[in-house]
């Protein structure tokens, strides 16, 4: 079984991974040497075309908390065969031949991680192929509105930051239509509005979505806020980055109590350091929710 | 005891290597956690001067198979104390302070492997260095003849590509002459021929080779054909690539059926594709071998 | 505990921490296998902004020694969340939302290391902090001291090489304050002599010290002669490095049979390797105490 993109999980496989991530989540934290033995011995290789170190580490600690070896090369791109002209599916089959139990694949290029799955029986999982898939981090980010809220369905989700071109937004979007009666805002700019494929998406798939430009009518009763990074060089010219929306105390008194706040992080000041300490402040967690997927995934996958 | 070259086996040892081989292969295939407590907690360093994921990878997956621990440096010519000048004799004399139970060393340049390994006690891999030894390559090569026809002897072996720059060819040619009424015969354009040096020790030892440039005449009988990747940049002016031989499955239908198609990886296309899923075609074996031929090797000197 | 400066340290730690090192040390050697339950499971993450092979692979094989995980990341400045602008304080948050049981830091920028453990309950290691402090250097080197004279009090030690530019002896001529009675003796050309913040710092805690320049009186009734590396780009214009002082076995000769002689390595020329057999040599048994102090200060925070 390979994990190539968020989209090949049924919402029944989706509850099946959360309830998994659950209990391994639980375990950890109250038994770390239980799950020491569960992969023991099992090794993993992690091979990335191009740096992520955030991805990468988190894979290899979700591995070695479970027992698993785990063997790396930081960057495949300069340093693998693939600079002699070996194609993917060749490196794929090499590779196969170390007997590794599974390997974690981070390319430049789409599309290239399922070419490497497609010829090879070890399991594979992506981890983010240029403008392609990056499955595990949409599923981190479901599973912290379930780990949150214990329930997917009904939410009010407000997405923010750069729209257009933030691929975590418009991969959350797309994942929320698996579950029932959620309500997405997208609260941003009008250079930087999610995307027409996505709205269709969205359309196509019965979830109700409206742009909300002002920030206080937009977090008003918001379950989540999901906000992304703004990258300067992205703006349209004549649009200075103090110009669009950022996270502060102020906004954060216009969200419910019940409400949190996600970032797929890195964040550079479109949430202020001010905020961290809410209660509601959600994105630090998101990233460790993001070792305990990826734990699940490994577990499922290695069964 | 160090692995730096492939001349330093005997045929007896070669013998007792591929024996032992045959024994961890097997074992691994059957029951893989019984070798994870073979070298437990014992420690591999893998110093690379130069990249090669490919030869790191196998290194470390088979020492992980194991049970051991693998430290890692991908690019110890750009990160380490060779920087500011550090000779390897002192870095060798360093590593063993650290007390790992053997070193793996791919470095730029001819000889100096050896160095390292002349004055540290710590078993010292030569993982290819320079335009000197890569001693498991050759034994990879080697073992899967023997794995693939049972024997080492008696054997027409066709050497093709770029026999004149190409380590492996070179390297494989002379562990042919540890066996006994093996016959080569080289396979490419002249501009590529095998350099007289090869031939002198060929004569030396008694082993038969001719030239033919008939790669259907060449592939006949054949027991073994073992092809090398050529690089635009080596070919002579005025030869196009095309104008050498390539692997098709017209060139697999000059074969026996009980021939093998060898290649050291990566190939880009000097064998088609189309080829791969001809029996024949070993080598993607041939890399799994690599790792196979690496574990007895850690296991020889480990012991 | 974080381990940030050696500065942080009282005499009484020290010397706890000093045999500690000396029995992690002896027990390594007699029954290594015993270590390796000591931590076994547990995850160390080594995070260099730069790199430091030495460094790195010396905490690496003292984790792995001990049953450890280790997770690196060569080069995270280049790879890292920290080309995307963010500071090391998100850096460190997200980590520990891994669960390591500790984290090694290396950065190009002084107080960095600290900024990251000020903001996270993972036990965080210095391991080089730019132009401030690397305090396993400082400890392995006061280490390696006790454990050549089974004491740390009333030492001539003797300071050579590049005492202006060099950080090690700036650290290792402070922690000597900690103990009673010693005196100091910087032996180099006047343009490269230890600077008067040192100099104060000495006087401060009343630890006696003279320049000598001439290199047989310093040598004199030595029991330590700590040297360093010079580098020809520090030199001051017209100064050849052939003016300044190396170690040959003459400079030996003046030295008493008890004497030791330390390198922070990589050295160049500055200690010939004619010296490297005589038994006062000391820097290669030096770095292998780098490894086992690091290993006693991994069990110190891990408990």
């Amino acid at each position: 079984m390979h994990i190539l993109s968020a989209d090949q999980f049924t919402k029944k496989q989706l509850e099946e991974l959360f309830t998994l991530t659950d209990s391994i989540k639980s375990q950890f934290l109250t038994d770390k040497n239980k799950l020491l033995k569960k992969h023991e011995g099992k090794v993993l290789i992690t091979l990335f075309y191009e740096p992520s170190t955030r991805t990468r580490l988190s894979f290899a600690t979700a591995a070695a908390h479970m027992g698993m070896s785990v063997i790396s090369t930081e960057n495949a791109r300069e340093f693998s065969s693939a600079a002699k002209g070996e194609t993917i599916e060749d490196t794929a089959r090499v590779l196969e031949q170390y007997y590794p139990d599974a390997i974690v694949i981070r390319h430049h290029e789409t599309g290239e991680v399922a070419r490497a799955a497609a010829v090879t029986k070890v399991p594979i999982i992506n981890a983010g192929d240029g403008k392609g898939e990056h499955p595990t981090q949409s599923l981190l980010d479901m599973y912290t509105i379930w780990d949150s809220h214990k329930k997917h369905s009904g939410l009010k989700v407000v997405l923010g930051g750069d729209l257009l071109h933030g691929r975590t937004a418009r991969s959350l979007a797309k994942l929320l239509t698996c579950f029932d009666g959620n309500h997405i805002v997208f609260n941003t700019i009008p250079e930087l509005q999610m995307a027409d494929d996505i709205k269709e998406y969205l359309d196509g798939r019965g979830v109700t979505y409206e742009e909300e430009p002002d920030m206080k009518r937009a977090f008003q009763n918001a379950d989540v806020v999901y906000w992304t990074r703004l990258q300067k060089e992205r703006l349209p010219a004549g649009v200075h980055i103090d110009q669009t929306y950022k996270i502060d105390k102020k906004a954060m008194s216009y969200l419910p109590e019940t409400a949190i706040v996600m970032h797929p992080l890195p964040r550079v000041d479109e949430i202020l350091t001010e905020v961290d300490d809410d209660p509601r402040a959600k994105y630090f967690d998101q990233a460790g929710n993001g070792m305990f997927v990826r734990m699940a995934l490994l577990d499922t996958i290695l069964k």
